[in-house]
């Protein structure tokens, strides 16, 4: 079953949201991946937007960079969930991005991630923690991601330790 | 029945999350909300934070200003969806709060909206948006403010035509 | 004739528009005002911006502010020139306007003028400018226009003499 | 038939503009490029952009980076409508050349495009669009343009499916 | 005699430029003040700017804001040194006047001060350095300057003391 | 006794800095404050900031804007610790201010708190930090203070709560 | 004796911190070294915070990147100085991680040093610094290592003399 | 006969300024290269800085990264014009240098250039400039530096041009 909409303004995003994808599916989250462009395809962008939600799906993910106008037009067709990843830019940083990702208009709201890499990974945890709003299974293996998490980090914690003089 | 949870960092962010609360009202969406601060009561921002799923809150909605850690602290500790709100600022007009939101690590997202107001009442839409995934009569509301905001924007659309000269 | 098209995304912007309208109005230009928002009203400002060219219409200026979407989505869908005007910011003095109007992927160029009142102003030259290449009769009124902006700004050029001891 | 004129601050400008000079190939739009800076060669850049209109250029394209006034120089002599090219910039990123070129002051409009070569390939679109505002052969270029652009998003859309488990 | 041209771009800038004036006017360093505009009166600019050095002026202060490029423009026609004063800017605070006027290409420097009114007084004070180079008197005053500036902080310089308990 | 010296560059400073003061006061730790400018008094700062030490002064506090060095520069000649307060600037923020205090090089570090009015309070509590390090009184009015901060929140933490229907 | 506690958010920030170790070292200040995560241990954060000031440890360094709240949580419940190094990151070089740990809400400070390397040996002789208050044999050797620091610079202070033509 | 001054915060920062010595040699200037540090020499830095109108010296032209304080503090001691370059930096780009370099308060001007090598080139050209106001020779030399650069320019200005189809 597909849940998550994973669409991305330019092939060139793919490398990053690679990250978004390997996270999906270590949760067992079902998802599709389009290139669709709030420019460049803007009848597709609307229709695709538009039918999501009738096929089941339950969130969409948008990776865009500079001018990142597409999780925004997406969040215009559809009432589902919109998460916005910031891609980041070779000249300004994702600054960019971001800000055109996030500065939305009151009534349209894009839930966005922080820029790159970690933005990617973390827009499939958030879906997964919106499908676990109501999905018990999900709620768990969300508990245990995180129990996962700190247990990762508590296994190598001690460094080093320096008696002084 | 109490679905969200609207957390703040100071009282004085009160008047801007009330366009949060508002809009919540507005969808008929049972809330409440609680003045912790992720610095002056970590421990009660834990506890708090801690017992929300298993009180049947299904989305968290935490607003800070400046070095605003009150919505990555809770999405440290829940696995519910956190929707960080960034509060204008005095001095760097609130870049501070939107970056310290925003950027969080990988494994812990928080879906962050725009600065101030205009995020306030789109963090309560997110929240319904995120409730209407499973909720088919949420999804309506969703779908009606939509049709609704269309229609203000276009009662009142045409402004002026000048024929030139 | 109305050969410019002023859309703008939100009736808070009519007030710094007005300098735009001001100008064409000097110039003796045709134009039609619009308020049509990239995300509340996305259908209708889609197929406005498509029917533009065959309604004889030859520039479109397309103002907002934030995630200032509005002029990418109408240049995603037109072949006319669309000028982008990043309008000020209560957060970010309109750096996020601007980033998301002047920061358009290869492909989609929308020409951006200054934030706020002067580009509002430039907006309206532009245009006239753009209408200029082929009209002969626009090109001396902006010929006219420069002299005279040089005569108002000579008629007053020395300030002040001070000798020194 | 020359139509537009290419000028940048400096040889080392030139590879980024290539992206301009292909991209109005593509178009079939005959062009000249000089290197002309607004500091280092400031009458000939003033003799240059005086003479464009009567010599039968359309449109000028100025590239330049960190203070970036050749954009802004030029279009104080001629009346043709002037795109600026903000460069990417080694310490800031380009943020120097963007501000310096598009906030020009009431009067005096220049049409910025995006920092460093999408804004170089986009200049070269814009101007297309400029001439085919009154040129039916080149908006149909345009159009034909932005189909193929999209036939070729489209082609390659579908990525990946994920059914879940 | 008049030592230092004053320059502004626009007549709003004259209330801030009169802290230069002031300054100029306490050392009894003769100066002329004109409004000029690189991009309105680009010819006259470059007229009174090439005609200085034989006027006998030493010294150029410039003043704009925005895209400032007034100092710029100025520094590539005259071998005098120009100093920059970037004016402060409602959207961006001076931060585009001031990468305006400072981030200059190699070959033409700026000599650019604070961001508005500090900067006004300190164009002032560093053309008064300049010309106290070789000339013995204005260094002296130069010094007594110095020597004021210190005893007024330091006659007032004791706050308060608390012993605490 | 005086434990704490206050330090500003200019008496616009006092009104934030009174922030500090009262804070001070409030753990009954003694301090003096003096108006001393890197720049317009370097001498006697440099004199007065090496007889820190021997004076029995255990932390110094130094607030400026802009061109913010003081704190660097009374770093540079003892080794006490010296909390730098960035003020917040009319032209940008307090950015300036935070740069040019937190960006020292190595071997000269400055504890750097926010800019403004938080920051001026907070440079008080960690200046009672430093000393509480081996002042066990000290600490424990640290304690309270934290205790009271707690609950001073939670005191009026509950603010709504909204059934939904 | 340990008296400084290395806290950092990922492993990832060790090679930067092990600039904070070497100098701690050369103080012969004894040292710990954590990783612990503000979100992915939240609890063990705590845990760890709350228990240094009895296990007598007497200042805390914590370094982070991006939404770095680690110092910030810290701080929140400890009585000791804690000390915040903003890591340098790849999309925003730091700005971020800056704004996430300086910008702390009055009453809990973070004793902010500057980003990346510079930052983390700084925050080891700041650290220095707070123990040499009361620590004679501390602060001598923080005399000796500032008068080191003189001595390498003067050294090879004087470059080259060019006696021109 | 010296007559500049090169004085720079680290010895990493000689590639840099580099530029700026070969561009005195060009003009002839003499000058003296010095490592003083702001604060890690900070009485040196003064004793120097004191000395040098007495000895001769006519412009200093300092150089520093990051909280770059050593132009402020220099300019606090002596009289003649101080011109600043500041240097890029890994973190923030140079941003950091350029305003802990030009936001002086009122009082005391440095005269700040470009970020990095433009700059650290037109030090010189600026130093030799204010020499020039006096010194005739300079003048000359300037002029054949302008046209020089003019016909370096122009020499090779007519890249390609393309007649279109």
């Amino acid at each position: 079953m597909i849940q998550v909409s994973i669409v991305m303004g330019s092939k060139s995003d793919l490398e990053v949201m690679q990250n978004c994808m390997n996270q999906l599916k270590e949760f067992g989250i079902g998802y599709e991946v389009r290139i669709l462009s709030a420019h460049r395809t803007p009848s597709e962008a609307h229709g695709y937007a538009k039918a999501l939600r009738e096929r089941g799906i339950k969130v969409v993910i948008a990776a865009a960079g500079g001018a990142a106008h597409l999780a925004g037009v997406i969040a215009g067709v559809t009432t589902l969930p919109v998460i916005g990843v910031p891609m980041q830019t070779s000249a300004l940083g994702g600054m960019d991005s971001l800000l055109s990702t996030v500065q939305m208009p009151k009534g349209i709201p894009v839930a966005t991630v922080a820029i790159g890499k970690a933005g990617a990974a973390n827009a499939a945890i958030l879906a997964a923690q919106m499908i676990g709003v109501e999905d018990e299974a999900m709620a768990i293996k969300l508990d245990d991601f995180k129990v996962q998490m700190a247990k990762t980090v508590l296994a190598d914690s001690e460094i080093e330790t320096y008696e002084g003089n």
